[in-house]
């Protein structure tokens, strides 16, 4: 299990995105407060792995490329932690 | 825009694995209740046209073959419309 507060540290890049309280300001992109914390998890290791392509998955490949399994376990908490 | 009360009546085979709730009951899935409607829109798309892999994506590519674009146009609305 994660660390939320560790995962606040590395959510910086986020919220242009997905908003500072996890509700998205584009309407593509997915809300994350609230999630499930073992999909968040997920989906972030399969954005890391080449496992999505098209829509915006470039650019979160991109986004994930830099960040360790310790980071994203973090980020999967932290979002996971927040009022939906 | 999609029509959530058409949505629902498609509902009935994502509630095993995402909850009559939207919420799930398998920690690996995601919540659906409240997430932005063109985020889910595009997700099922992209598991129909083969934009995701690995995970649980081969499960949702059979679910979601045989529905139309208005069909996953529906489903977004209907959990979109849902209390997160």
């Amino acid at each position: 299990k994660g660390d939320a507060a560790a995962g606040e540290q590395k959510a910086a890049m986020c919220v242009a995105c997905h908003g500072a309280a996890g509700k998205v300001s584009v309407p593509l992109y997915p809300n994350l407060a609230g999630q499930n914390e073992a999909y968040l998890e997920h989906s972030l290791q399969a954005y890391k792995k080449g496992g999505r392509s098209g829509g915006q998955a470039e650019i979160m490949k991109a986004y994930v490329s830099g960040l360790s399994d310790e980071d994203i376990s973090n980020l999967a908490a932290y979002y996971a932690a927040m009022k939906p």
